[in-house]
């Protein structure tokens, strides 16, 4: 066992009443003047829980108040923080996967002195960094909690990254409550951390027993949770969560492990310590009724503060590697791979070149694979960086949580699944946003040009799905050239970024000088007189070049405009594009909602008089069939796409106010 | 035991050759003919799927080969279906959730007699029923598989309603693969089975080791399986599953275990059977290289028939009462509750009250809610019909998966949570269009408008997420009156629906009497020479009324239509009023991305010369604050909106051709 966790932590004494423990004793005789320091802490946290939550008049106090002695005990002498230098690769991770115990976890802050007692009153107010559930707002929080069962896979990915990356003492805790021990996200995250070994993970699950209606599926029924816990390969220690001596031991016991992360399983009583709440059903999320009588019940308000232990080791950062990777935009653009002009390649195989190209000039790139490797591409870069990719199984919540996980040690983490399995992780991708983390998705196998497989592995809403994430760019390359100067640009772009990946190959048309960047368009024709822009992205370019020859035959002049980044979108092209012509025809292998034709006519739904926007999308459920077929029936390629242009110019014949230059 | 499970199934004699098994021996004695007939068979499914996946040029026959012999026994003496009588509620259900073991699936049917060996070489062709993933467009299939994980969560909602409302014989029968063991919803359904004790519920999983790239996390750790298994409460057998008679005692004693669901745990090897394929890497998902040879291997084409087992007792029928609930609309509009105009109620208030109505006059109507029903307003229906509510605490898979599977059943099944955490259950909602499945989702505490939680409850993309899928209906009703016409709409209307409620209260502007209809919309004020139409939904009703007081005071005329269907939006009425006003601002408590605002912009894309429509949403991260604050910040309240009507209009008198009547 290390040293440090049988140091004493420095009380600091800046203000009020504290207590100082006596010296720690020797290995197994007890130190009562610390068990009564911590038990004095854990009382001052529930007081701090109910203050805050009398104060924004919600929150969570009861949810808290089970999990303080829990806490208490972690602060003084188990979590190692240096506060002063959060970007220390040596410092713990602290992750409240029970988001909702927020007033824990601040009263922790106001108790290690990262918060003042004043900026605690302010929770859950406008403007406070205390908000109802944790972010990143308020430091050291490494990602936002609020949606169950979310801490916890993300602590893996940060304890997988330690694990195979670092050679730092870091250590992942992370509190869970019993309730979102229902969540299957949670037994992703046990599976993979139990097969992964990652023995400097250690979880807390606070046993209240009492969800927000009515009692948990397990109670009580402690050993219960040690045989799912052993089944899936962890140590697991059932304590009493009350009783500081117990928890101490099971800490102890947790950081001396090897070779298997460990689960403190915690019997805990919900709004411990005041009898008006404690243990009784519909005292879930709302503050006490009687915040003064309660603080009284408790011992009245405490200043300890507890001085967090340092992490051991040199303080150089060695061993974090996760920003020595980075080297300039020219480097990488210098190593992008390139095809001709006229080479039919399949973008998802031109993302898992590139990546590799993108992973031998910096080796802060990782990659993560839901074992489909051979399909996304991914599997180039496995082969060339074996250290840096990690497979996360048939398991997209755990790939996505273990991206986020790694983003926060500074990793630049590439996710990769068929794209219609994102829609799995919809919820980590959602959360991500709230967490400020810089995720990179990339999802192949998109739309009905999949052919055969059917519609369970056709990407058709995940256009519309991510765009709905908050700041993020969908990046739909329609060659290989876009694609490897695309991968790059978002491994440079901060929040959430997703490429879409087809599984047939596309005509290269993009040269490999030309600038592709997030947020711009390709006009892949044009002409003087076009009557028509056809906006496209992805497989759909092609179908729209080939529909330009025959239109062009016919004495139909279009202009294809390649919208390879439907968010954001290029407006200013768009509109440009628009005022010159007489008609729009968006086209895309996707539903009609949220695409890449919604975003079209978003993006000129202000301009004054623009010309009529058609859009052409998937609009029945397909069923098996080729590509070819596949995107005849479903009206988006070649043929359909000359017949819309015709019938809507003919059409503006007959109504000449419809469609004018 | 009941008896149809030892008696011999009848071998029918239509075509080819046949194979007849002795009569059964007395229970310890070993028929050894019914072993023959049974190893012939699983060698004709394994030929059936070679045959058929060479015939499409793709598919999964190595799959398919492992789990030959666990479905030969299942379909020879287990299975139970009237495959002449499908609405037979006697009938067992039969689910591969390793729906990419479709060849295997399609050459029971063949076995069974429903799918002629002709359809058989039709797979994966354009028009054919035998789709590369089964879906319910070839019966007797409930649901679509192909997503993996998916088919056992929904086969527990199927044994949950079995056990719970109704009185026959039905056994749910589920084969699983064991790469799809890593799915979280994998354990969220052995964790409700288990607690729900679904002694009908027997899962199979083929443990045949190999992924799509690599070995599995246990690989034939068949005893970590059946801890696992255990853990979550389930009676687990681990055996050869290409040991008939092994495989036939499991299932035996399967169907004897009564008060637990039992899983069947079998050691498998990919390919089984042929040697170039067998137990090999690099040999998933593709057709095999040496068709004829690999049959020849397999001792050639068969054509057995197996005579499925009837389901036993009375064929009347009793004991469904899927559809003995269904009433006249006209009684479900009397019973429904209403308020009168000018009160103010919450929209999830309303929608408790009006589905426990509607529960009161339809029997068949059930209610699932993950442990929030106390926020959703399902608390009332619980309340009133105990027996047709299930609780499915915090795990929202198993919540939408369950409430598939009682569709399945016939029942008119309302899922709820916040609609925040429908965003976990995204890739079950995309599959229920694909299975073609009645799903009526209700989600509450949607947008900015919850308040001090902050970002991570709030449903901000939900709108822009339940448009994209298939066919999808979302209302999001702005008061309490059209909240419960809609919820008797959606019990009626096939396909997926969504309803989006409210935590805070809005104001009642809704007469009861006034119809509200899926696809409608509601005119809330308008004058003869209106100058803007302002289109709002939910919340943003009351803040488009407050910002019409005051604009019409300073000589501004505004038209208000609420569009609470959301999709399909009412397209006329958008354009009528589109025409007759020179502005439109559309006004929405979501991201601006395929929500509101996206919709209305593309219902007007091809209308000529429309007016500029203008959209307000949320475009900043939120943080805790007040619902009012937020709105506020957002930009989507009343003043928000006065303000940009105000500078468009007077924009507009700088450019005169951008805003005319």
């Amino acid at each position: 066992m290390d040293a440090s966790h049988t140091a004493h932590p420095e009380i600091s004494s800046e203000s009020g009443t504290e207590v100082r423990p006596a010296p720690g004793g020797a290995a197994g005789s007890r130190d009562t003047g610390r068990d009564d320091f911590r038990r004095e802490l854990g009382q001052q946290l529930r007081v701090d829980a109910v203050r805050c939550s009398a104060a924004a008049g919600s929150g969570h106090p009861t949810s808290s108040m089970s999990a303080a002695d829990l806490m208490a005990v972690l602060l003084d002498g188990y979590l190692r923080m240096d506060l002063g230098a959060l970007d220390d690769p040596r410092n713990d991770h602290l992750i409240f996967s029970k988001g909702h115990a927020s007033p824990l976890y601040y009263a922790m802050l106001v108790a290690a002195g990262s918060v003042s007692e004043e900026a605690l009153l302010t929770f859950r107010r406008l403007g406070s960094r205390l908000e109802g559930h944790p972010t990143p707002r308020i430091p050291p929080t490494d990602v936002a909690t609020g949606s169950l069962g979310q801490g916890l896979p993300i602590g893996v990915g940060i304890a997988e990254e330690i694990r195979r990356l670092e050679h730092v003492p870091s250590r992942v805790w992370v509190l869970c409550g019993d309730s979102e021990m229902a969540e299957g996200s949670i037994w992703e995250a046990f599976q993979h951390a139990g097969w992964a070994e990652l023995d400097r993970l250690t979880v807390i699950i606070d046993v209240n027993r009492l969800g927000q209606t009515r009692q948990t599926m397990l109670g009580w029924d402690l050993e219960a949770y040690v045989r799912r816990a052993e089944a899936f390969g962890w140590h697991a220690i059932a304590v009493d969560g009350h009783d500081v001596a117990a928890i101490d031991s099971a800490y102890a016991e947790a950081v001396a492990t090897v070779g298997r992360p460990t689960v403190v399983i915690a019997r805990t009583i919900k709004g411990k310590g005041v009898a008006a709440v404690e243990n009784k059903n519909g005292k879930h999320g709302k503050p006490l009724e009687d915040p003064e009588g309660a603080i009284a019940e408790l011992g009245g308000v405490r200043h300890l503060r507890v001085g967090l232990s340092l992490p051991p080791g040199p303080s150089d950062g060695a061993g974090s590697s996760g920003s020595s990777g980075r080297v300039g935009a020219d480097a990488v653009r210098v190593a992008l791979p390139s095809w001709p002009v006229g080479e039919s390649v399949a973008t998802r195989q031109a993302y898992g070149e590139a990546l590799t190209a993108l992973g031998d000039v910096r080796d802060d790139v990782v990659a993560l694979d839901g074992e489909v490797s051979n399909s996304t591409g991914t599997e180039a870069f496995a082969r060339a960086h074996p250290e840096r990719y990690f497979e996360m199984f048939i398991a997209e919540q755990q790939l996505v949580a273990s991206a986020v996980g790694m983003s926060v040690r500074g990793r630049v983490a590439f996710a990769s699944t068929f794209a219609a399995f994102f829609t799995r992780a919809y919820d980590f991708i959602r959360m991500a946003a709230v967490s400020r983390a810089d995720l990179r998705l990339v999802g192949s196998h998109a739309g009905v040009s999949i052919g055969e497989d059917g519609p369970s592995q056709m990407a058709l809403e995940d256009i519309a799905m991510m765009r709905a994430v908050h700041g993020s760019a969908v990046l739909h390359p329609s060659d290989a050239n876009q694609t490897a100067q695309l991968l790059a640009e978002m491994a440079d772009r901060p929040g959430i970024s997703y490429l879409r990946t087809l599984r047939g190959a596309t005509t290269v048309r993009t040269p490999p000088e030309e600038p592709v960047r997030i947020g711009g368009s390709r006009l892949v024709r044009s002409g003087e007189h076009d009557d028509v822009t056809i906006v496209a992205c992805g497989v759909t370019v092609d179908e729209a070049v080939a529909a330009s020859v025959v239109l062009r035959a016919e004495g139909i002049e279009v202009r294809i405009l390649d919208c390879y980044s439907v968010e954001p979108i290029d407006a200013a092209a768009l509109r440009a594009a628009a005022g010159q012509t007489r008609l729009v025809v968006t086209v895309e292998d996707h539903w009609p909602q949220g695409g890449l034709g919604e975003a079209v006519a978003a993006a000129l739904a202000q301009t004054p008089a623009h010309p009529p926007v058609v859009r052409l999308a998937v609009r029945t459920m397909p069923a098996s069939a080729t590509p070819r077929e596949q995107r005849a029936l479903a009206g988006i390629d070649a043929e359909a796409i000359a017949a819309t242009v015709r019938a809507e110019l003919s059409r503006a014949e007959g109504e000449p106010h419809r469609l004018s230059r």
